[in-house]
């Protein structure tokens, strides 16, 4: 008997978010889902695990070929307790984390708790995609981010995949028929930059709440994901884990030669 | 007049953990100290960024060439609070992190809030160093890593540095006898692997406490982090991040190329 195929998804905009129900919908005409999302909202977690705190774990939904859960925890927590506990010895053909509400490109792969979900799934040997919409709209259209994300899981799944592989993909706001296709591209060099908004609690003490702005370091760079994202095509880069900075091992090298 | 040089400390352990004050202390000598560092504990806390809630930012102490604040958020946060308000404008030397209570050697980078820290500095045009000693003790003995610290400090600021810089610093435990010297290494391969430990709450609910092991990929490569901790040197990795797998994109690029 032929095995359906098992696919694991997260997100981190938690498990009520809109984004979740249409990766979900998506996973499924590919096989088997299990799904493990946040309890509450975790965008900006990064690669975060949860270290003082226990985990509860809740039965969202369990049918034929769909088990919905959620977890008190971050977003790597879900993939960690997908495969080091629920899934615990099952062979998982893809981990799919998303789809999520706002950009992930850019250097934003970094704070992302989207990415970080699926740049965690990357090392339990099996493919993994993280999948983005760039817009915050909590009702936003994922009409487009479903038909790519349908195109690209097939390509993985059919393709001739060498592992690890982990796949960053943004989708720009808009109808199928108005997205010019699928790009290959880098990580754009750039970095935010905050800014802090004052205000007064009833106790009359001061509080900030941080709201920044990307700077693109390279915005005519036509090989990256930003240049992809703002001409109108999805963006795809493959993403690695290794953040060794090769080009300064000489130079670093040079500081400590006496040791 | 002689500009003092202007260092800024954070950390992920809290203000209150001993290896704040131990990066103090070394920074001092260096010249005036601003330090933001969390309120509470934010082990584990990767590169995360408090998105849906305000931050409170305490006064510890202020006094000539020393301020030291607590900030209710993520190490990132303390960063972004430190050179986009609080220090906006003015010209700092250094970013120190640390002293971390445990390793953040190989994989742990991923997951770090003090090289998260470390890393968001480098985003500001100055050097950024990651400090930890390989000892979880709350009350571990930081000797070594101070005079390792002072020692990487130097070469630093007073060495030929080529932008952006990050370094991950790891400090093997042991009296600085003990240790070997300073090697320049890459970022070891390896990944986590989980262990759930369910438990019951006074209310019957089943939940689970997360503790893991670090599986190293390359045991024997002589010139990883791993290798020289456990070899009794100094490691020290430069960072970058530029997540981008290069080695994939031309087989991705081949997944897509009809489009």
């Amino acid at each position: 008997m032929k095995r359906n195929r098992l696919i694991f998804v997260t997100n981190d905009d938690g498990f009520a978010s809109k984004g979740f129900g249409a990766v979900i919908e998506t996973a499924r005409k590919f096989g088997d889902v299990v799904a493990i999302a946040p309890e509450r909202p975790q965008s900006g977690m990064s690669q975060a695990i949860t270290i003082y705190n226990p985990l509860y774990l809740r039965t969202i939904r369990k049918e034929a070929g769909l088990e919905i859960y959620s977890l008190s925890g971050t977003p790597v927590d879900c993939v960690k307790m997908g495969f080091d506990h629920m899934l615990r010895g099952r062979k998982v053909d893809l981990v799919i984390s998303g789809i999520n509400h706002g950009s992930n490109s850019a250097v934003n792969v970094l704070y992302s708790g989207t990415m970080g979900a699926a740049i965690e799934g990357s090392f339990y040997e099996c493919p993994s995609i993280g999948l983005s919409l760039i817009s915050h709209d909590e009702n936003a259209d994922f009409t487009a981010s479903m038909h790519f994300g349908e195109r690209i899981i097939r390509a993985v799944l059919d393709g001739e995949v060498r592992m690890p592989l982990c796949l960053n993909v943004n989708v720009p706001v808009g109808g199928i028929d108005e997205i010019r296709g699928i790009r290959v591209c880098r990580q754009t060099r750039g970095f935010w930059r905050e800014e802090f908004f004052r205000r007064q609690d009833p106790h009359n003490r001061d509080y900030f709440w941080m709201t920044g702005e990307f700077v693109n370091g390279e915005p005519d760079a036509e090989d990256t994901d930003e240049w992809a994202l703002s001409h109108n095509f999805v963006s795809v880069v493959p993403i690695q884990v290794d953040m060794t900075d090769y080009s300064q091992m000489g130079s670093v090298g040079r500081m400590f030669a006496e040791d």
